[in-house]
């Protein structure tokens, strides 16, 4: 499969299952945790997944901004949920590793966390993700992932990164 | 102020704020994502923080291990509140970026965010958090952390890293 | 200084020194390391810098292939020109921190590192860099950067990230 | 294999390999990197790795310092070697990513880089490297990497991470 940067403003990935689009989906909503903050999926396509965290007041870090913790987890999932999108039929996939970048306060009504696949791999597959603040409709880029997904085959599938 | 690594297992460092514990302990207790997710301290010393998050089933991913995002906000803020006891009096903190190594999945009662300051300074503080899961009275290390935070002086000490 | 992503093409900085392609190509051409390797400039505008280094048989790794501490010395340092364009007059700058993702293997002729700003800030300024390698005329991209510089103002600039 | 942590003082690991330490020194051996920046194993056992780098004025950045881009050369090798301690007979290993964090100006006669597997896998294996400045018989440290290192069974070995 070619890589495709996002950078480009063409990021073009052909799916390895038909049904990737339920599948994603499927793998969102088992994802307790998303559901508990209230966030969903606002956009999903081959290689891309935007998610969706309205402002709650029991989200905050000690300055009533968004926690660096919740919005970090709407940028992973939207990593993982993208790259998900490139999954074999029967393969899992796990986080190994990211890097965030918090660049502004996280002050808005709601937060956008944008996934791109950058590389797409057989084992490993990159991933970056780009948050907004979103204020009086005014987007504002707030924090920037760097991450790097597993794919894992088979029924094993879910032992992590280095078991 | 000389730097000191937990690796040696002695990071001994000197307070600049007498008020130090009720001051890093007010930070955690005014953080409402912390109390949410039903995290707390469970060691607080010059330099060093534990945090404990027990499981619960509403804070996973599509597997029933925690969510990485669950693990990566104690941990984020285990590295955060370390570092706060070494804040002057009047000065703010916040977490610039860091990255987060999911070294195995997150199965456990209960899991443990280690902060340890690594390299004070006067605007930046490098730390690192080990998460440890717990299960059956078992400590296993499942994801490492390496996190730059800022210490902010005076009023408009809360603006974001890149403001 | 407002925000600009790269991510839409359109970055767009304004110099705080009208002297700024001056002082950047002085930063870079006193970095000795960057001559021995035999890295250059190849473009350079406010935000952004192009740095290309040749293939050389005494930069690999044990594969032939250009090693990862090469890449990445071109990488950081895309990344810290391309932020030193936005430096005021007198300030200077280091690299706080970065993490480097490596996507593919290092191989062909040349290799050119692209550093953007993606984030300018008063004291803390964001970039990224993407790493191609070009081979018979064809990019290829090997590797992404994720960076945090810091800008230092007068005298006591040089001190390190966390001094 | 059992994880072990570098934290806790006692890492302990068996190697996989008779040969590790022959291997290992052949890995080092033919990175041409190394031997033109001067870099060389100081220390060597299972899990660990201590590379050594003296001063060499074209190795450094605009301000005499030695250049991050060199010190991250020696980290992300003593990251590798020290995994490559623990590979099958026949595989092979590359680094995934890194993060760096440069906690104070690289100003020393010579500098260590101090690499440790924090967890071993099957396919991923996480390390950190802690680097050293040394001046006047006096260490100080000055930066701290995080690392994926990933092992390559049989022939196909190096095609990269995400090959």
């Amino acid at each position: 499969m070619a890589g495709a940067s996002s950078r480009e403003g063409v990021a073009r990935f052909q799916p390895r299952n038909p049904a990737w689009e339920q599948k994603s989906r499927e793998i969102f909503e088992r994802q307790s945790f998303m559901r508990m903050i209230g966030a969903r999926i606002v956009a999903l396509s081959p290689g891309t997944c935007d998610i969706e965290l309205p402002y709650r007041d029991d989200l905050c870090q000690q300055n009533i901004y968004l926690h660096g913790g919740a919005i970090t987890s709407i940028a992973d999932t939207s990593c993982g949920i993208a790259s998900s999108t490139l999954l074999a039929p029967e393969a899992g996939i796990l986080s190994v590793e990211f890097k965030y970048n918090m660049m502004a306060p996280a002050a808005g009504e709601r937060f956008i966390a944008r996934g791109r696949v950058i590389r797409p791999g057989r084992t490993l597959t990159i991933a970056e993700s780009a948050v907004f603040a979103v204020q009086n409709g005014v987007e504002t880029e707030i924090g920037r992932m760097l991450a790097t997904m597993m794919f894992l085959e088979g029924k094993g599938a879910m032992q992590g990164a280095a078991a």
